[in-house]
């Protein structure tokens, strides 16, 4: 799967890291980005078994409050392959619920000396509790409606990769940007990159404050693709969304789904993203997400772990 | 437990298995099996410390559509005795349904590069779909009422050592016949490997075609089980069966369930078996069961881990 | 959190067990109590990275047939932090009561030829019911009202720990005395260690029989503080009792629960602790258990870590 065959002589530096956690893209200078972004490429081309097992004895705790397999694979991959001890602690809904307080399981976890704690948590804002209150390196793997930091990272990698740059390029967002975090985090990666940046949402799912992150909205697909090297659609989000402002799929698919005929309007060599996992039919035609020149999908999930090997390694770096 | 402890001068060689992928017992040729069986009873007889980790940086993905700690654990111990790093995924029904399309997971958990995916799921032909679009090699533990390969080969390999032979032996397999993955894997291996395999069940529980496999057919366990070297029950699967066809728990006992009356009918020296969970009362006599000059059940399992170990040591050879 | 350093020039000897099991802390000799909590002193002060693995190879099934992620996963980095392999496996209630006997689940995991099984179960004696029937080491992780050794364990060792001396003290264990097995292991274990145990409860949640255990009873929380050198609050366990005899929360906190006030009536220097996960509000002040200077709480958590270290090392000392 990868597309670019590099032959480096020396490998790039473990990514720098301003801080000891990561928990949003908002915030995060550009050259910290970057510099994830030319180690996980590296790491992408090199060979497992050549990844260098340098995190022995080093302790990570995936801590998922909401199901994602995709995503706790893709971090406990990364770490194993670093030679790291990865644990993984799934918290249900319902023990929330009864349970001790946020903070009391946060305190819990961190007594037993963990080295970094993954957090995939409902409610934004959760990781940054976390980061103020205990000593261990924090990694937002997904908060509420606010960021999932690792994933616009991912994205990145993929599109650096497949179209050889990111400055200057045009990118669209398409769908239910109110409920993303990964719009979000994706919209202050790619400005913070020189994108130029679109969001097209129905209008009831569609923020009101976008315009002052530097980003153009569309309700209209067709005018927000115009001339586009990549469209991102999002997943339509259903468990967080109420009653009425809910489209139904097909109408959604009407009018916001991209399917073969829509992306003509897109730069001919348009790239399509999903972060997964995709309903085919609702933001995207199946024939489509199977299209292996124009659909990066699978790709993503690739990168996906490339960008958490140099994330935990980065992490690691700051502890010394 | 070992029952027969051997000298070899020289272990078996590694087992041969002509495809990457272990699908079903269907078309395995007998030389294949006895490679597994061969390589399988010396990783039985070894010390657990001495089993090479030969194996490290080979990552193997436990994808669990279906509960099953037990075969879980086999696969994982099995891995985890060679080096290999396994990773557990269950994924549970409701997920199924509202979620994506089985080989948009498939897909997935193929990009992040994994060396073996082992695969339970409720829909026979799942596994084989997962071969024909992954990279990876597939090992199916368990599609719904098809196969369960790996079962059939740790039955033999606890019948070849504590009979000595498999070759020229009685077996009747007895219960849900219909129902039973476990039964066809055992059927196939079976009369590859020249036993005369006779079927018991209700005949609400006995598929049409059998014959045409080359067994014989039973509705009467006193007249199925006369002379059998061993009898292998199978679990009442009531999760499986429709409403009417279901005999009731009490008269399943007394028609089919064993009890050292009718195993008298047997062979005198005639073993029993069951790949578990057991019904108590329902498929065996509880102190059947627990007659360990007789009933195999424990050994069955621990031949599991060393089964499971030969055939990843294999599937690993098949990438080199 | 490290409260004391010393400078040991020879570590302490692994710690010795009478028996190959840890059932309970009812019947332990006071010498291995305290060869115990000597050894886990000294992994609770090292570097983790210089904790030898010394256990490759060595598996431990970590079986909960209850949920506790803080037990779960204190026992699974002990057992990696050693190098052994910790296989976690969860048994849900539903497929207890549908399942197999509790010792056909048991056979089968021994089958498998673990080293040690550690077994959390919501009734009282499965893990010495599994220790009579099976080969490999039992650790017991909590069972139903009975006793749960290591966290008697862990709590004496942060007392010895912050009070420098545990013979001699006066400690009350204040709560739901009648439905606790962590009450009843640490009245076992403090009475063996000379100090004088105070149980203060509401009556319908004190057992009959607890002076002849040589502790004295009091259902008056201003009463049973008195100069105590430290105060053990017990989880209320509302899923453990019946109806008429639960008191309301708030009725509860007026007379049982530990604030400011109440605590000035105990030792100057009285130390609270708490087996977690702890009701703030109903036990305890909110503000009290955040209170650094007397709370210990997350302390207990961490000496739970080193605990288990020196336990399972002491087991598999007792193989050779």
């Amino acid at each position: 799967m990868t597309q670019t065959k590099k032959f480096n002589t020396h490998p790039p530096p473990i990514a720098k890291l301003s801080s000891k956690h990561l928990l949003s893209i908002e915030g995060m200078h550009k050259n910290e980005i970057l510099s994830i972004l030319s180690r996980a490429d590296y790491f992408a081309d090199l060979e497992i078994s050549k990844i260098k097992k340098n995190l022995q004895g080093f302790v990570i705790l995936n801590v998922f409050f909401e199901n994602s397999t995709r995503t706790r694979v893709s971090f406990e991959l990364a770490g194993k392959r670093l030679g790291a001890e990865v644990i993984n602690i799934s918290v249900n809904k319902s023990s929330i619920k009864k349970g001790e307080s946020l903070l009391d399981t946060a305190n819990t976890l961190s007594a037993m000396n963990p080295d970094v704690l993954i957090v995939r948590h409902p409610e934004s804002g959760a990781p940054k509790l976390f980061s103020e209150y205990l000593n261990c390196s924090i990694v937002n793997a997904g908060d509420g409606r606010h960021e999932h930091p690792t994933q616009a990272l991912l994205d990145a990698l993929t599109i650096k990769r497949r179209l050889g740059r990111i400055e200057g390029l045009k990118i669209s967002i398409c769908g239910d940007i109110a409920n993303s975090r990964v719009a979000r985090s994706n919209i202050h990666l790619l400005t913070t990159l020189g994108v130029e940046v679109r969001c097209i949402a129905p209008p009831t799912l569609m923020p009101n404050d976008l315009e002052s992150l530097g980003v153009s909205c569309f309700d209209n697909l067709n005018d927000g693709i115009k001339d586009s090297n990549a469209i991102m659609l999002l997943r339509l989000q259903n468990e967080r969304m109420s009653g009425t402002e809910t489209p139904s799929e097909k109408e959604y698919y009407h009018y916001y789904g991209l399917d073969e005929k829509k992306l003509e309007l897109a730069n001919p060599n348009a790239v399509i993203m999903h972060p997964g996992p995709m309903n085919r039919g609702v933001e995207i035609a199946s024939s489509l997400a199977d299209n292996e020149e124009r659909s990066l999908i699978k790709m993503q999930v690739e990168m996906g772990v490339a960008v958490r090997i140099a994330t935990i390694e980065a992490l690691h770096g700051n502890k010394f």
